[in-house]
């Protein structure tokens, strides 16, 4: 399917503030999406907003998340209310010679849709194998394979984005003119997600080697690069 | 001010999934809040849900934030609407013996309450000043102070929480017990957030040195304990 290079214009998904660092195309869009696996879903119960941090996972224009079915969050979101999903990516501090041009870098996306729930079981084991697959690549050939309780305990959600934007604001403080020449120290503090050394289980059985696979995880490597990677591959 | 221990039970705030990784204690929740400063703030325009990322600092049991006068965001959260205040650390990826018990860790905190502007020129003064001294220590000492049209462009948003919990996932994985002698490898990929070396601005004034009070952010540093300690500072 060959999808328009960006999401339709849109009130609730146009970047006000700053609309030099929004975009509503769909490869900036994606990209930022497939390098992090955490987002932060906005949902609605009796008029208040509830704000639950959650593990997604994007296929074309498909976003998936998915959890207990016993969730309230969940169970809720099933029934097609609206949901905003974001992702951020905290890149750093930047430090001007004002504070009102302080700021911090990020690469930030908002999506807009509505969820249902996958009920075709065979339709809902896949996506459960795609998640486990899109973070942890030959991982469904080694571990047991889900059960038909498990699967039953198990919803998952799959919106399709409506509209979405991405913003970002990257490199060194802005600051009004004169200020460039006070004597303040000014510019970026860089912050990354990185991977530490795997710590095995303590019950692991005897002899079981860390999975060749998950190579990318090596420690000290950047989570957003490790994720965009396997995303790509 | 001697607050109680705990915040109040509330319908909103209650962990429901997984109960035992919740909490309502000040501490846990105070801990998890002062350890970062971007949080995921949900609010409601005319029926649909919103997630924005942004800064916040904490008072007590208030909590801040701010931006441009202009945004649609803080202008409509300035009319006492409910919010949703939301921080999260993503701690690791945890591997199972099932896909089923696959999970992350993770230390988050919902807090829910009504957001008010600061109004007063002075107390508005001293709260972005305080957000700049939270992050950054002695900066104001150093930096062109806020003027006059800067802080009227500037909307600053008191919170004060009135119910919030905490959610805390950390350790190996909790695998179903016949899964445990499966030969798979099974364990936790810590990850954390560091900072990186500073990035001088390139129109740095010659010779302007690195802030001395900012050798908390050296290169290597987890961010959540930087903000930690300068919190308990």
């Amino acid at each position: 399917m060959n999808l328009p290079t960006s999401f339709p214009d849109s009130d609730r998904s146009k970047v006000r503030r700053y609309p030099k660092r929004g975009s509503q195309e769909r490869a900036a869009i994606y990209a930022i999406l497939d390098a992090h696996i955490l987002c932060h879903i906005a949902y609605v119960i009796e008029g208040q907003p509830y704000v639950t941090p959650t593990g997604y996972w994007r296929e074309g224009d498909r976003l998936y998340w998915h959890g207990s079915s016993a969730s309230r969050m969940l169970r809720k979101q099933a029934e097609r209310i609206p949901v905003c999903l974001t992702v951020t990516h905290f890149d750093g501090l930047v430090l001007a010679r004002s504070g009102f041009h302080h700021s911090v870098n990020y690469r930030s996306v908002m999506a807009f849709g509505q969820a249902s729930p996958i009920e075709d079981p065979v339709e809902k084991r896949a996506a459960v194998e795609a998640y486990v697959e899109r973070v942890y690549p030959g991982r469904n050939a080694e571990i047991r394979p889900i059960d038909e309780q498990e699967l039953k305990a198990t919803t998952v959600l799959g919106m399709t984005i409506e509209d979405a934007s991405a913003k970002v604001r990257s490199g060194p403080p802005v600051d009004d003119e004169p200020d460039y020449a006070l004597p303040v120290w000014a510019g970026v503090i860089p912050i990354r997600q990185v991977v530490d050394p795997p710590q095995a289980d303590p019950r692991l059985a005897a002899g079981t080697p860390w999975p060749k696979k998950l190579a990318p995880y090596k420690a000290g490597a950047r989570l957003d690069e490790v994720l965009s990677a396997i995303a790509k591959a």
